[in-house]
């Protein structure tokens, strides 16, 4: 089974598909955008339950991101890594998952 | 009491000392910064693992910019509204803060 | 103002209505029934996954309950200390609501 | 290999250790003990504010109880299931874990 999860030289790589990527570079302009709006609001001295309000919209749209990310990493590289016999892969995500939860 | 909450025009508005925006500014250029870092480790098919630690760092620095700003609102805008008998603003505060509790 | 936030020995005491009261409890029975649930279900071995969600439905019970009371406490306590010039009460909030947030 | 996760009538179980048993139950009798305290305070009228910080500290023991309830399922079930080629595991696995993300 090729293992999409690593170059010829090992470094570890995703695979995600170009209308994955497509999403995730579109939302994460988004939140560029969302950054640069609230740096403009405390600039103009906009009042702070507006911009809490959206920073609470970054915060949401970031986790969805997240999300995203984790199911597509899950579907492949974790799968592809188990069934190769890497299950030192499961203490990497489990590192990564505890720093997502609340 | 001048009720620096709002302007001539009753448009409210926040009053950080420029200290507090400074400060403000400074972690947001950076979470932009990150954002962006995290848009080009996609574009690289970087490991989605590195990948998501480094949203879980962005959120982290979003969080804390939540808090600062919250604290600088209760501690000025909040106190003067009720103060000054304007005790709608407990209403604002409470769906704001439900949006960042867990 | 008879402030309700102090008892003659100046205790601080909290003053809900019976029926928030009686709301809460209910709330707090359902959720020591669950966590026994939970209990019974590690016992009996039942599978993580299904143990899991109801950790999740437990963690959400709470939430409600910890937004219902920190409703009720600034709806109160917070404007009637604040009112009577005691400000610090919004240092007690902040630390309580940083413990709450994301 | 021998499927654990499976008993004759394919019922899903999970197979922790007396010992991982133990101390989820210890961890649980615990939180049983914190919430019948939180009632207890809500009956005696006791301040918001300290009830509100006990509920934090309940929220946080039952997260870290379902962290050792994701690891012991990750390191056991997840890794035997996708081994025997069950991949439905990451979508079973996925919904649970958004649900205790962030």
């Amino acid at each position: 089974m090729v293992d999409q999860c690593h170059t010829a030289m090992t470094e570890r790589k995703s695979h995600h598909s170009e209308e994955m990527k497509a999403n995730l570079q579109s939302r994460l302009n988004r939140i560029e955008g969302q950054i640069r709006g609230v740096k403009s609001m405390i600039e103009r001295d906009v009042y702070c339950d507006d911009v809490l309000n959206q920073i609470a919209a970054v915060q949401s749209a970031l986790n969805s991101v997240g999300k995203l990310l984790l199911e597509g990493h899950m579907r492949s590289c974790v799968i592809e890594r188990i069934q190769s016999g890497e299950e030192e892969v499961i203490d990497e995500l489990l590192v990564t998952v505890k720093k997502l939860m609340k």
